[in-house]
C-alpha cells in the first residue's frame, strides 16, 4: 500500500467515533461548529494563502501580512461575525499581526485599567479600528522585572500633563508587537513621578503616529527591531523599538481605574481592588495554555500522519515498515499525542477557574487568588515548555524532511517558542509556584487549610507514609493508585525542600541557593494538576462510541510517561519501587499498542484543515511525496536553470580563471 | 557597573591561565596557532561579512554564498594554504556551501571507493575545482535505509555502459548539498543490475551539467528542494533534487575499489576488504563530534557572556543582579559549559581512535572494528542530540533577546539541528549501539573479553554487586567513585535489558518490543564513555596555572549533572541511594560557585572572534545594548518611515474606507 491509500486504510482501523471526539476536543458542539465554519472560510479563500511565506523577503512578507490582516478585518465586518467568530477567524488565518496586540493587549488594558470615562472615549475608536494600539511594556534592558522599567512619566502640574521620557538607551521600549510600523497608539508603562517622588509603574495611553499621515509625532522615535527566529514566523510582526524625548500627554491619558493622579498631582488609590489585575493574568495565561494545546496538537497531527506514510527498514513482502510501527517512534510520539489532549483539558478547566475567580472578585472574595495565580503561572510554564520541546521532537520524528519549510514544523517551532518567555519567563514563573508551595507547606497545621490544586497537601501526613500498592502492570490503570503516586511525589518533594530551606538562617538566601531544587518541586506539583484534571475529565459524561476508552488510554500514557521521565523523583522519595517502575513501563508499552490503530483518527479529531496545518507531510490525504516534489519547484532558485552568480563565480572557478576575477 | 566595564571586571576574577587553556581547547599549540590565524584572517576581511545574512531573500543569499565560497577558494590558492589551514578557513567563514560537499564527501568518496586509476583521473580535476562534485545518496522516499534505495544502474554489455535511471518518484535523489544549482558531477548511489540480477547498492561518478554552459545534461532533471529551517542557515546551500531518465555513463565510472563489474558484466569482489568503509565512517563521525563541541561552545560563549551583562531583579545599591549569579541560571548554563569541554575531549580521543583503527585495518586486524563502530555511532548520537538541545537552551537563557537573529542563536540552532539526522538518525544509531551491547553481554563468560569502551563489562560480576561508598558531598570528587557509579549503572542496565530480551521466543520481536528501553541502556553506556574520557584527559599532563583545577570542576559538573538528570537509572539499579543523590546535588551547587568567577574566562578560552560568534549578545566587549539598538535600524522595514502597504491597507482601515478597498 502506498501514498494516498495508506491513511484511508489507517482510518478504517479506528475503534471510536471520531465525530464525537471532535466535539470533545472543541469543548462543545457550538464551539466545534464555530471553529469548523471559520476554518473552512479561511481555507477556501485564496486571499489567506500562506504556503509562500517562507520564500518572501522581510518587506514583501510584512506587506502581505498587512493585506491579510486588513482583509480579515474587512471580512469580519462584512460577515458581521461575533467576537468569538472573529477570534477563531484570526486564529485560523494563522499569521502573527498587529491586530493580535490591538485586540489581545491594547483593548483589554484599557478595559481593565481604564476608568469608565476613559473606556467610553477610547474603546469605540479601538473597536472600529480608527486607532490601532499596542502594548509597550518591555524595554531593551528590562524584561521580566516590570518594577525595573526606566521610562518615566513626570507630572507637570502647570500644564496638567505627563511628560513621557526615555532617560537612557536601555529604557527604549523594545519588543512590543505592532509598534514598529503600524500602531497609532500605545499603552505605555512608565514610572510615575509627581512632585519629585516616584509612585511605581503605571500605564499611559500615548499617541505615537499622526492619524493624518502616519508619521511619528514629535519627540517619538520608532522603528522595527529586526529579524527574528525562523522563516515567516514572527517576521510578519513589526515588533518595535520606541524612545520618547519629553513627549507630553494630557493627564487624563493615564489609566486611572486603580490609581489616580489628581489635578494637583496628588496620588490617590481608588476603591477598585488592585487584585483585579490578577484576574486579567489568569485570563491571559488560560489563553496561553489553550494555545499550547493547539500548537502541540498541530505538530503531533503532522508527525503522526507522516509516521504512517513513511516507511523505513524492515520488510513484509518487500515493503518497508511504517515508522509509526516502531516502538521507539511510538515511545516518542504517543506521549506527545497524549500531552496535546492533556493540555486541552487542563486549559478547559482553566477557563472555568477564570470564571470562578472573576465571580469571587466581584463578590470581594480574594481568598482563592494566590492559589489561582500560582496554578496558572505553573501551568503556563509547564505547557509552553513542553510544547516548544514537543514541536521540535515532532520535527525530528519526521526525519530529514521535517527540516524543510514545506513540513510546516520549522515555522511552527519558530513562531511558538516565544511563549516560553513572554507573559512571564518559564523559570521565573516556576519559582513563584515554588514560593507559594513552600508557604503552603509552612502553614500546614496552622489551621489554614490548603485549597484548590493544593488541597492534597492537607493530607500530607498520609502522603508522607503511603505505599504504592501496584503489584501487576494492570494495577497502574487505577486512577486512585496513579493520583496517589503523583500526590505523594509532589508532597514529599515540597516537604523535603521546605525542610532544607529551614536550615538556612536567612530564608531568602536559602531560596536563592536551593532554587534549582525548588523548581523541580514546582514542576512535580504542576504535573499533578494536569494529571488530575485529565482524570476529572474522564469522570464527566463523555458520549460517543469508544471515545472514553481512547481518552483513558491517553490519560494513562501521559501519566506513565511522566512517571518514567521523572523516575528519580518517584524513587528518591520512596513513592514507588524499582519493580513498580518496571511494571509501569510494561503497561506503557501495552497502551501504545492500544493507541496504534487509533492514532490517525485521534489526530483527525483535531479537525484541522490542510490550510491550517500548512504541512505537506501532514496532508489529510497522505499524498506526501508527489506534493513535496511539486513544492520544491516553487523555490525562487528554480526560477532559472542557471543560478544568479554562475557567470561571476562558478564559471571562472571551473575555467581556472580566478586570478583575474573580481569577487 | 554597566555595559563595557562588566566583562573586563569579570575577567579580572579568573583563577587560571586563559592562554594555557586556549591551547588545551585547541588540542595543541600548533592547532591553536592555525585556528587563531585563520579566524583573524576571515574576521578582518570584509568579503566574509555575514551579519546581513538573515535579511537576505533566497536568491540574494545564495548568490552571496557563491561569491564567498569562490573568494575563499581564491584566497586559499593565493595564500598557498595547507589542507589544514584551508579547512580552518572554511570553518571560520561559517557558511554552508557547495564546497563543503565537494571537499567533505565527493573527494573522500573517490579516494575511499575509487580504484587507483579512477583516483588518478578524477582527483586532480577535483583538487583544482575544474569539476565540482556532490554526494547523491538519499532519495525522496529513502533516508536511513541505504539498502532501500531505488535508483538503478543497469549494465549494458553491448555498449559497456551503465544506464542510471530513476524508476519512481520516490527514487528521486533528494537532499544532496551542492546538487541543486552548482555541482557538475556527483557520486550517485544506485542498485547495480547486471544480467537481470541485483548486486546491492554502489557508487557511480555521473556528470550532471555541461562544463561549457552549466546546463543539465540530457536525461537529467535537477532543481533546488526549497527553503529549509531558519534565516540564512542552510538556505545558503543548494540541497537538490535529481532524477535520471536512462542516463548513460561509461563502465569505468562505477567506483570499483571494492567491487567490480567486468567488461562482460560479471561481478567480482576485489581483494580490498569491505571493512574499509567502516574506517571512513569512524572518520566522518569523529568530525561530527568535533563539530558538536564547536557549535555547543559557541552557544555557551554567547549565553555566558550575556548572562554576565544582563541584569534582572534583585538589588544591591539599586543595581539589579547579573543573571549569571542566579542558581537557576547556573544550573542550566554551567552543565552546558562542562559539556562543551567534555565533547571536545571525547572528540580528541575519537581522532586517536580513528588513527588506531586505520593502522589496524592496514595490518588486516579487524578485531576492534565492531566496538569502534558502535562507540562512534553512540557518541555521534549523544553529542549531536545534546548540542541541538543545548543551543536552544542557551537561546532561552538569553531571555527574549535570544529570539532576535542578532543574537546569532536562531541561526546557529537552525544550521546545527540536521546533525541529529544526517550520517545516521540518532535513534537508529543508538539502536545499533544497543544491539552491540546486548551481544557483548551475551558473550560474557564465553572467553571473548569485551574490549575498548566496553572493557568495563568484563567486570560485570563486581559491577552488579558494588556499593557506592559516598558518605559526604566531597566523596563525589573521587574519580574512582564516580566512574564506578557510571559503570555500574550502565552494566546493570545492559544486563537487565539482555535478561528481558531473553524472555522473548524470537529475539528480533523482543528487540522491537523493548527498543525504547534498549535505547536508554545505549545512552547510559555512551555517557560513561564521555565521562571516562574526561577523567582520562585529567590524567594527562596539563600545563598552565589553575587550568587542571578548572577542568576538574567541569568534569565533575558534567558527571554530576548527568547523574541528577538520569537519577531514575541510578536509583532503580541500586547503584546509589537517595541520600547519596542528595549529596551529589550539594556537591554540584558547590562546584557552580567555584566555576562562577571563572565562567567568562572559560568561554574566552574558546578563542572565538566576534565575527565567528556572530552575536551581538556574545560580543567580547560586552557592549550589548548600544549595538543591539544600532543593529535594529538595518532591517529593510526601517528603510522608510511609512511601511510599504500603508496606503493600500492601513490608511483605508483607519479612515473607515475598507468597503471600497480592493485587498
Amino acid at each position: 500500500m502506498e501514498g494516498v491509500d495508506i491513511l484511508p486504510h489507517e482510518r478504517s482501523k479506528k475503534q471510536f467515533d471520531v465525530d464525537a471526539m471532535k466535539i470533545v476536543w472543541a469543548g462543545s458542539r457550538q464551539a466545534f461548529e464555530v471553529s469548523d465554519r471559520m476554518a473552512r472560510l479561511v481555507a477556501s479563500d485564496p486571499a489567506f494563502q500562506k504556503d509562500n511565506r517562507s520564500r518572501l523577503g522581510r518587506k514583501e512578507l510584512f506587506k502581505n501580512t498587512l493585506r491579510k490582516a486588513t482583509y480579515a478585518w474587512k471580512r469580519i465586518i462584512e460577515l458581521r461575525l461575533t467576537e468569538e467568530e472573529a477570534g477563531r477567524l484570526r486564529f485560523f488565518v494563522d499569521e502573527p499581526a498587529f491586530t493580535d496586540l490591538h485586540w489581545g493587549m491594547f483593548v483589554p488594558a484599557i478595559k481593565g485599567q481604564g476608568t469608565e470615562e476613559q473606556q467610553q472615549k477610547w474603546l469605540p475608536l479601538a473597536y472600529k479600528m480608527q486607532i490601532i494600539g499596542c502594548y509597550a511594556q518591555t524595554e531593551l534592558g528590562h524584561g521580566s522585572n516590570v518594577q525595573g522599567l526606566e521610562t518615566t512619566a513626570t507630572f507637570d502640574p502647570d500644564k496638567d500633563e505627563f511628560v513621557i521620557h526615555s532617560p537612557t538607551l536601555t529604557s527604549s521600549k523594545w519588543w512590543p508587537g505592532g509598534l514598529g510600523k503600524v500602531s497609532t497608539h500605545a499603552v505605555v508603562y512608565a514610572r510615575l513621578i509627581t512632585n519629585g517622588e516616584e509612585h511605581g509603574v503605571h500605564g499611559f495611553i500615548v499617541q505615537l503616529r499622526s492619524l493624518d499621515d502616519h508619521m511619528p509625532l514629535p519627540g517619538i522615535t520608532i522603528g522595527d527591531i529586526g529579524m527574528k527566529f525562523g522563516n515567516g514566523a514572527y517576521n510578519t510582526m513589526d515588533n518595535g523599538v520606541l524612545t520618547f524625548d519629553h513627549v507630553r500627554i494630557p493627564r487624563n491619558q493615564m489609566l486611572m481605574r486603580v490609581f489616580q493622579v489628581t489635578r494637583e498631582g496628588k496620588c490617590v488609590q481608588s476603591n477598585v481592588p488592585r487584585q483585579l489585575i490578577y484576574g486579567t493574568m489568569v485570563f491571559v495565561r488560560q489563553t496561553i495554555v489553550a494555545d499550547a494545546s493547539s500548537a502541540l496538537s498541530r505538530a503531533v497531527c503532522i508527525a503522526t500522519r507522516y509516521s504512517a506514510v513513511r516507511r523505513q527498514f524492515g520488510s513484509q513482502d518487500g515493503v518497508e515498515t511504517q515508522v509509526i510501527d516502531y516502538k521507539t517512534q511510538q515511545n516518542r510520539l504517543f506521549p506527545l499525542l497524549a500531552s496535546a489532549y492533556a493540555f486541552r483539558f487542563v486549559g478547559e478547566w482553566l477557563k472555568w477557574l477564570y470564571t470562578d475567580v472573576t465571580q469571587r472578585l466581584q463578590a470581594n472574595d480574594f481568598s482563592t487568588l494566590p492559589e489561582a495565580h500560582a496554578c496558572t503561572a505553573g501551568l503556563k510554564s509547564l505547557t509552553t515548555t513542553a510544547t516548544a520541546d514537543a514541536i521540535e521532537e515532532c520535527r525530528k520524528l519526521c526525519g530529514g524532511h521535517g527540516y524543510l519549510c514545506a513540513s510546516g514544523l520549522p515555522e511552527l517551532f519558530a513562531v511558538y517558542v516565544p511563549a516560553c518567555t513572554y507573559e512571564g519567563d518559564n523559570v521565573v514563573l516556576l519559582l513563584q509556584v515554588a514560593r507559594f508551595l513552600v508557604k503552603t507547606v509552612s502553614q500546614l497545621g496552622s489551621g489554614k487549610e490548603p485549597i484548590g490544586t493544593t488541597a492534597y497537601l492537607g493530607r500530607v501526613q498520609d502522603l508522607m507514609q503511603c505505599h504504592c500498592e501496584v503489584q501487576t502492570a494492570e494495577d497502574w490503570l487505577k486512577p486512585s493508585v496513579m493520583l496517589e503516586a503523583f500526590e505523594a511525589r509532589s508532597a514529599r518533594m515540597c516537604v523535603a525542600r521546605a525542610q532544607n530551606l529551614s536550615k538556612f538562617a536567612n530564608p531568602e538566601d536559602g531560596f536563592a541557593e536551593l532554587s534549582a531544587d525548588l523548581v523541580e518541586a514546582a514542576v512535580a506539583h504542576c504535573q499533578l494538576i494536569v494529571v488530575s484534571k485529565f482524570f476529572d475529565k474522564l469522570q464527566q459524561d463523555i458520549p460517543g462510541n469508544g471515545v472514553k476508552q481512547q481518552l483513558q488510554n491517553l490519560c494513562y500514557i501521559y501519566a506513565l510517561n511522566l512517571l518514567h521521565k521523572h523516575l528519580g523523583d518517584f524513587l528518591s522519595t520512596g513513592c514507588i519501587t524499582p519493580k513498580q517502575a518496571s511494571l509501569a513501563n510494561d503497561q506503557l508499552r501495552s497502551l501504545y499498542s492500544q493507541v496504534r490503530p487509533n492514532a490517525i483518527a485521534l489526530v483527525d479529531a483535531f479537525n484541522y484543515t490542510d490550510h491550517y496545518l500548512g504541512s505537506v507531510l501532514g496532508r489529510y490525504d497522505g499524498n506526501v511525496y508527489p506534493k513535496l516534489y511539486e513544492e520544491a519547484w516553487k523555490d525562487p532558485l528554480n526560477d532559472s536553470v542557471l543560478p544568479d552568480g554562475y557567470n561571476e563565480y562558478i564559471r571562472p572557478m571551473l575555467k581556472q580563471q580566478l586570478h583575474n576575477a573580481r569577487l
